[in-house]
């Protein structure tokens, strides 16, 4: 039976520890569903449909890898593609302190669901979307953080 | 002498791990006033009224709980009620470090001032009034984190 | 191709929240080699034999779960066997900061290494082997800590 | 009903961090019970009874304040007694984790027992029992981390 | 060679921490810029000209102390002064992760910058701007933390 | 005048993160010693003489940088040296903690001490002596944690 997970995330913007951490993850599954998550109440630095563009370049000739949007409970996204393991990464300890909260939550509310956690790679370890978008918005080189196939001016322009 | 302490918080909502954490908390004082906190710059997911309306109907037939709210600082409300024991719930390390730095500069504001904190039970470990808000923000099923007392869609529906 | 994952440890003893761990970790992997490893420096409470005996019994009928025991490195014993998952437990921060070093080292000294985490379960959380050693040690009553079909009795008076 | 709590530690030694505590402390019982652990496997620095003859001396004009030493689990020590409030300090984040998982197997023995924890005061937060016996083993002054009454040349000689 | 540093941070506002800081960074440093960082995006407590008047009145006879204003990444502030030390106190654990975080992306990002830390002293640990901030938004008397020589009153009335 | 800096450590051994460090630190000083703490109470791994001995072979043709040994508290070593800037590196939030203790009491003891605290190099943080002493403890290959110029076998057969 192939096994499927879920990668969800805001990815705002998706930096090279994602794809770091989508790649190596392959190894684990046969096929993985990056989901960007959609908060109506929280606008984004990028557009759901930017951040989906760029996910969509990155792994073009990926065939294992797809990409989706949802907005709601991460639980119900799970419930409706009936994908009930959910990847995340954890880079500090703050970061395993929330996920644990959200993971045990989502596992009282629906047991299907096993989070499966990965260590971010030693030297993507300070990289997070939001040091990225905070270097962007002050006008900095954010090319380095950001995966080789993005062209990041492309979407900063638009 | 009759022991009092005040539960300060924002309650937004009252969760099954505050009732929990309340219930537990009676064994050691004699009287427990439930304070909802109000932030005039922070616009809440409930209203004052529809959190205190919840807390009252959790503890009704219980004379040694009380609800009020208050505006300002906790340690200015302690001043005005003349108590001075705090009682805070811990759940995680990242809470610890923030209730620290609340509860030592309290005390250096107000030297009477104790925070006393108990562990929340291990079930309700995982659970936070801002994660309820997040469930229920995205229409999901929060019963379970919410005392038996209270239909959530009641609130909701206001 | 089967996914076979090795699930390193010293488990001095095996704990409730080691078997919940498998069990779950059952979903993702097709069989789980379940490995005390063996520090010939530093004396257990229980032998070897003792804790492999146990884990034998709790899954005496499972034929995806294999048990074995290992001296020197996680990383060379993945390499003798061939197999590049390791699974591991996150119950605290603390916990996550030592799996971490562990789990980024491995990889630098192997890059075919994968290390997986799963959260343990929220009831499980507190409990830890070093925790069920200290009751034990101490005479207290720890069945509630350890699984089912185990007698402790059994290895505490051989 | 007066309220009793015990405050459980190795006390090893002493330290004005806990003297601090067990005053502030007293608002909150009647009595307070300081019950030296006594680990049989481990050597401490001081013997137990140094330990418990300088908690003597501080407060020995104090009755609200007994002193006393136990073997085996806290929890044992508490049924016992009939005593079921534990007061414990927090210091750090690292204390936070490991307290957690103490209080809450704590009361999974025994559902009685209430864990109550309460800050260390800021200026004594970087003190510890084990910073106090690394200054004293390497023959430094550690006079101002150890509370007055106590003359720790009296127990280093004998 | 004269070593300079730069300090950088919102001090909105500068608290006794950060004084406390600044005078013992003196030693290591023979001229210390303190740099107000201005976010164009996020609308201070205080203004960026009031937060600049506060720690000018507070050095205004040292002559080793500079005060400045930038916009934009720190980085490139850095580059512009051709300064690459930067000073920052480390609080608490939670602290320390952002600053870890920022730390070495910032070195990633220019390979000069060194970021080099100090401990707040203890009695000032708990004190942070936000709390301050928090206090006076309140109508709290917030003296105690903010350092001798400026009148907060001047700069809430203004 | 020329700033001194001490960096003390037990150094068993000094591994590649502590060489980084120091070539770093020495930006911000015109000397640094290297000084191995000896604590009399707990056998090294590598002897004193083979730390010391490593140590000096990397940085051999450094003038800015002396090796030393002490044993005893570190305050002390520094008063009799008449030095008071510590020099330590920061890996992770546990590391923090614990230094922050030390530091703060190390100030309580010594006003002149001032500890300086820089990030390890992000691909060396999770390299510890812990860690390199135990691959070598179990015949594992540790040469890329360890300077370029140090050849362990020597020390090994020793």
């Amino acid at each position: 039976m192939k096994k499927v997970a879920i990668f969800p995330g805001s990815f705002d913007p998706f930096t090279i520890g994602h794809e770091s951490l989508v790649i190596r993850a392959l190894e684990l599954f046969d096929k993985i569903i990056i989901a960007v998550g959609h908060n109506a109440q929280k606008q984004g630095f990028f557009s759901i449909d930017a951040r989906m563009d760029m996910i969509n370049k990155i792994f073009e000739n990926n065939i294992k890898i797809e990409t989706d949007c949802y907005e709601g409970l991460t639980v119900d996204y799970c419930r409706k593609k009936n994908i009930y393991f959910i990847i995340r990464g954890l880079r500090t300890s703050a970061d395993f302190e929330f996920e644990r909260s959200v993971g045990q939550v989502n596992k009282q509310m629906e047991r299907k669901i096993e989070t499966v956690f990965l260590l971010t790679s030693t030297k993507y370890t300070p990289v997070s979307s939001s040091i990225v978008r905070d270097i962007l918005a002050n006008g900095g080189n954010a090319k380095q953080f950001i995966p080789n196939r993005i062209n990041i001016d492309d979407y900063l322009n638009k």
